[in-house]
């Protein structure tokens, strides 16, 4: 499975939103994550940057 | 490998542009892709969303 896991970018680093994501599709202002046990989760976010090998997906926060 | 492709999303549907992508980070004004060969490719784009388990990375074009 080629799942990752969502970090969101702050200041002081990276915060660990969800684990294991499949989908991450833009809805209304914000990102809806997906993951591959079909638990969803809306963030204030947009995609930044990706680490596929690594699993890692980043988000950075709108409101900022 | 949880690499991806990565489709440039247009009004007909989706180019691939890039297989096998590892890395996509932000550069300048655009997104700097790194296939797992260590290839590099600059589009003028921006993250649109992601299907991670069908190994599918979408991109807008941000001249439109």
């Amino acid at each position: 499975m080629c799942e990752a896991n969502a970090y969101l970018l702050s200041d002081g680093g990276e915060t660990l939103i969800m684990e294991s994501v499949d989908d991450v599709i833009p809805e209304g202002d914000g990102l809806k994550l997906v993951n591959i046990f079909g638990e969803q989760k809306f963030v204030r976010a947009a995609i930044h940057s990706l680490s596929l090998v690594d699993h890692k997906v980043f988000l950075k926060d709108l409101e900022r």
